[in-house]
């Protein structure tokens, strides 16, 4: 029976050699065609431009249309994404700035965009993640913008006003926040710690399941992951990878309070991105007038049948106006729709800034 | 011009998508192979043994022999690697318990071995990572053994003698020091930290370039990395990672004392390996005699042939004998001459610990 079994598996491993013999060939083959494609850039004069995000993110979903299994989509996506990653390095590596430190949703959106052969670079601060792409020493930034229960990043907002950078990508993460902790009952737990963001988006849960315990914020979910792994009776609200790396048990899982709960970063570089399909536009526009204005000024993308994903206010922080609109609508600034009403939004508003357009997220 | 760029491209590009098609029919016809692999092991009955170390190697060796760039041997390597971890993954995810925390070398050995889609499960101690795969908790464990320049690993030759798991395989990994700060100037550095082990890899160094600066171990790298980030005039010794990780510039590179300075790991399961073609094979011995019978008793495998890679002598720490040695012989414990030069050895020895055959590291 031992040589029966030998014998299957034999003639599935030859089957197996001969798929890896081809894959190999491929690849090769591939990161040469990536090779040509930054020869004849250089050829033409357009050698800076060799990350192009709107052209991964066309290869990315088709990827996905024509994934026959038994691998996930999610899978293959993260495959292809390594493959540009590793051809893009044979020539150009990608230093990438994020808010620090390791082990936090920042890192996972990072490494989720860019791939394994970037190069990781982690600051103390948002304000770090912006300076340090427009010092010229990281390539891309990847800042969160918006929380689905938590709403906007204030901090990262404001930045957005001042910055030269362009945004050339976005990313979309699922967040599951978890009760980690050493105590086996909810009764013995004194104190719950994890980033105010988190303990924000598990307000009501808290409220529910541990009325009158402390909740205190600390920097990172990681750093109370890490305090929870060491102080009995503390517990850390984090998520998996946190759980994962600090050997926590979950005294409850899933436990914030809206249940498609996602974090969206964007992804900010030099340039923003050429059209690839579905694309997103971003901008910032302010009127001398109160927010009453604000539906008349913004007309012209209802005229053209443009779509507007999101809208969000912000108080002014320097005297000229009173509220900065951040708008994201449908489409690349090039589609003739959004580009008139561009043109026409710019004519009546008194201040705008286009912060770039880019692909939808893929994944 | 623009449109003779965009037509030469557009013909690499459409290269590159019949690629990637044929890729991801490859990838999926693999991922399928692999669940029959799966299923006929399930049908004779030996379905615990997903995961076989030797034939790993054996498909790792083939790529690097037949790879023909222009993607290096390193990459299409850990691209395999990681290709065998999601098809693996389908069935059966892996823990890894390794020394933590993040950062370290040990992580960097345990996703080298493991791939990207292995659960990662750093623990506190290497006692804790033993006994993490002996309780089941995870499946397999990923130790440091010895150092090219600072010799063995004293807590893993102990856990060793007395731990039921088998030796799998061995994990190589290049280890560069770095000093890391944020002074410009050794002259106003006024504190090194590292891990003991770093301390003395870079002792000459430390000798010539910093006389009478204070050296203060820590429990890590990363963790020196950390301070050296926070405190000024602390300089961190640490590898590449740590200096990417928080952002430290080098303020002198590649200061280890032995330029070819390697870390060697073991992976322990709760079964060795079958033969890969190249392996090794390790096992502990004593008799009651002194050293002095040490060549007489390992006698057989020389007359057999049998290289011997490493020998390593401690100090017992029980009183039956005075001293064990640790022994690394070329070769499988089912080829005929390490067979038969156990058997002898056996007969000879008054203690003998199998500690399990695998193959030799393969990157």
């Amino acid at each position: 029976m031992n040589d029966d079994l030998q014998k299957e598996l034999g003639t599935v491993r030859s089957e197996i050699d001969a798929i890896d013999a081809d894959l190999l060939d491929l690849l090769n083959r591939r990161a040469k065609c990536a090779q040509k494609v930054g020869e004849i850039k250089g050829r033409y004069g357009d050698a800076g431009h060799i990350y192009r995000p709107e052209r991964e993110a066309q290869v990315l979903r088709r990827i996905q249309e024509t994934n026959p299994g038994p691998l996930s989509n999610e899978s293959v996506t993260w495959f292809f994404r390594e493959v540009m990653s590793a051809c893009l390095s044979l020539e150009q590596p990608l230093g990438i700035a994020f808010l620090g430190p390791l082990g936090t949703f920042s890192e996972q959106a990072a490494v989720k965009h860019f791939g394994h052969a970037a190069r990781l670079l982690p600051q103390s601060s948002i304000d770090d993640v912006f300076r340090d792409v427009e010092a010229g020493h990281a390539d891309y930034a990847v800042v969160p913008v918006e929380n689905s229960t938590e709403g906007a990043v204030g901090r990262t907002l404001d930045m957005l006003l001042g910055t030269s950078l362009k945004i050339c990508g976005e990313v979309v993460l699922r967040i599951h926040q978890h009760l980690l902790c050493k105590e086996t009952d909810l009764a013995t737990v004194t104190k719950v710690v994890s980033h105010a963001q988190s303990l924000a988006q598990c307000h009501e849960w808290l409220n529910r399941n541990l009325p009158g315990v402390p909740r205190i914020s600390v920097g990172s979910n990681a750093q109370a992951a890490q305090l929870a792994a060491s102080e009995p009776g503390t517990a850390a609200i984090a998520g998996e990878a946190a759980a994962d790396r600090y050997q926590l048990p979950k005294l409850a899982a899933n436990i914030e309070d809206e249940p498609n709960n996602t974090t969206r970063f964007l992804v900010l570089g030099r340039h923003d991105a050429g059209p690839s399909g579905r694309d997103k536009t971003s901008l910032i526009v302010s009127t001398p007038n109160r927010s009453g204005a604000l539906a008349d000024l913004l007309s012209p993308f209802s005229d053209a049948g443009v779509s507007m994903s999101r809208l969000e206010s912000r108080p002014a922080r320097h005297a000229l106006w009173e509220y900065v609109f951040y708008v994201d609508v449908e489409g690349h600034r090039d589609d003739p729709g959004v580009a008139s009403a561009l043109r026409q939004l710019e004519a009546r508003a008194g201040y705008l800034k286009l912060l770039g357009s880019y692909p939808a997220a893929v994944y």
